[in-house]
């Protein structure tokens, strides 16, 4: 998608040197500045560090990074050895061991001298498939935004044809958290492309404040109207109607349709269920997890440092970026991650094959022969 | 209550010069510093920048703004002017207005000349009463923890006679937001005083922080174990069994129980209902607006400046107050400082004189005549 007008992915390969470009994600939305990776090491950095961040691209990355590790030292123990490093990054998202898995088989049985190119060449393919599925997660979003925004009613102003449609969303769910197009902001992607007015509430979503610093900065670059407002705000706004849908993406959903997202999305769809509000979770199947059921009983919810919820990052009066620390270090601090939505309170899953209702049932179309 | 070891109020009377001496609480955690309020400019001034704030502790300030402004100027006309710039400070706390309207009437009949020394006496007497409804607020509500940490049991861990009592609280509804003693943690204080091992979990509360940078700061003062998290993280928390009890203040309460509080709290109230955890709201009974009925209706929510969310402070490297701009001014944001909790999500209201039900039949017993 765009920043400054031009066209990027989240992750990418130099045109003339091959080397695997990222944006550093920690910089933005103060800097815009990219890396390369150099090896597995700068690889696992990236994701633990959350220079890379959002399922699907942690998967991509991963899958570079055992590209990476490969070139090196293209032995089965180099192979375990670095699947195994790049698994225990971040415990949450499935798609990463998804991404590693596909590498793996794709190389398992070639002869080790062959083995880099090929990794290289399934970890391009992850990619313009993730970018191709995450534009068709758009494109079978589009519908459901086209009917709320024809049927929906105002419950707090004159009903006016102008009005936009009101979306929130939580977290980054758009471009960077994928290789291109997004997830939750796929379909707001193509509702403003099809010329739907729409306006976005973005939820700053702390501690890391992906909403705020990641979600506000795409949408403005690629013009779309939005507005920052705290994590608490969301339910003040859907009691008094002005949320239309809530939108988010999903970093592992179980075979019953149970999502495990960014901490504090359960909250908002409390919400969105005590005020009739429609509750869409938009993702790859690849983030499915067909092994899993009860999505509450069984995810590892990973604890982050308390540091994160301590201090954070801004421009200072200076215009540097510069760390502050909120409250002393003599009050502890908790900093669960993600947090599961049982699929009760999910209206639907808009993925990349087809809008499904988040149960077994809804899923049966889609689910893998053995896991059903 | 104490810090560093010494008994103070949020607000009191210099000994020996009768001035009115206030915490300036957008200072902490990082700085203590008391300021005295000189007149009644410097009173609307700490209610509007919040320096003071928590519905008994702005309408305490607003008896002494409206002495000194009496003091300087006695006549009906001075008396009408400073009630309404006082009452204008913050539009949702109701007992700014209750204090404001029981000085104006201690004083009317008064000749001019007296009405300055006993505008003077009634609000020591409302700070007084105060402290007093609050500690009352903290005996009531203390039977319900004594309760619950008897009845509890424990979703995750084996049940251990010292696991302590889990609290989750939003915002500040502590001795800092009252003169002394506070509402929300008025029980907690007690039930520490009567051995009973407490944790409470405190939610930061955007965009302020004041659970991060004062409900932290009360409680290890006042040497009670907690915790703080993201606001997004309460609910994650309920699902696993990890909080016994929510227990939250209420800067106005309708007739029937709704609860306006600070921005959030409807959220941990639809997560406490979700996972059968009680819900608890401590007020002292002058935050009840007898003449509403429908809270989401028809109580006004303050919409602050947006700056509140683009920005903050904290401690910077160099140990001092920093203020750091979280995203760019290109990307508006919005701030609805409370909201409304519907009496359904609520367990019981805890006040000074005692414990009711969150509804008309539940609070018939001290309503009013009139409202009757």
């Amino acid at each position: 998608m765009l920043i400054d007008g031009r066209s990027h992915r989240s992750i990418w390969r130099e045109p003339e040197t091959g080397a695997v470009g990222i944006i550093d994600q920690t910089r933005l939305p103060h800097r815009f500045e990219t890396r390369t990776l150099e090896d597995l090491e700068s690889a696992c950095e990236a994701i633990r560090t959350m220079r890379v961040r959002g399922a699907p691209l942690i998967g991509a990355t991963a899958a570079y990074g055992l590209s990476l590790a490969l070139a090196v030292d293209a032995s089965d123990a180099s192979l375990a050895s670095a699947a195994n490093r790049l698994v225990a990054t971040r415990p949450t998202a499935v798609n990463l061991r998804w991404a590693v898995d596909r590498l793996a088989e794709a190389v398992r049985a070639l002869a080790p001298a062959d083995r880099a190119s090929r990794a290289l060449l399934e970890a391009d393919r992850i990619c313009d498939e993730d970018a191709a599925a995450c534009e068709s997660i758009g494109r079978h979003g589009l519908p459901l935004l086209e009917h709320l925004a024809k049927t929906r009613s105002d419950r707090t102003d004159p009903v006016t044809p102008d009005r936009p449609l009101h979306l929130l969303t939580h977290c980054n769910a758009g471009w960077l958290a994928t290789v291109d197009w997004g997830t939750a902001l796929a379909p707001i992607y193509k509702a403003h492309e099809a010329g739907i007015p729409v306006h976005v509430w973005v939820d700053e979503t702390r501690p890391r404040n992906q909403g705020a610093s990641l979600t506000a900065f795409e949408l403005r670059e690629m013009g779309i109207p939005h507005t920052v407002i705290v994590d608490n705000a969301g339910g003040h706004l859907m009691q008094h109607g002005r949320v239309d849908a809530v939108i988010v993406g999903s970093d592992r959903t179980t075979a019953t349709g149970d999502v495990c997202n960014k901490i504090g999305t359960y909250l908002k769809a409390l919400a969105a269920h005590d005020n009739g509000v429609p509750f869409y979770v938009a993702l790859p199947t690849s983030t499915i997890d067909w092994s899993l059921d009860d999505g509450l009983a069984t995810i590892p919810i990973e604890e982050r440092d308390a540091d994160e919820v301590r201090s954070l990052t801004g421009l200072n009066d200076s215009g540097e970026v510069a760390r502050v620390e909120l409250f002393s270090s003599e009050s502890p601090a908790a900093n669960p991650a993600f947090d599961v939505t049982p699929a009760r309170f999910v209206t639907a899953l808009v993925t990349e094959r087809g809008v499904f209702e988040a149960s077994r049932a809804g899923l049966s179309a889609i689910a893998p022969a053995a896991a059903e």
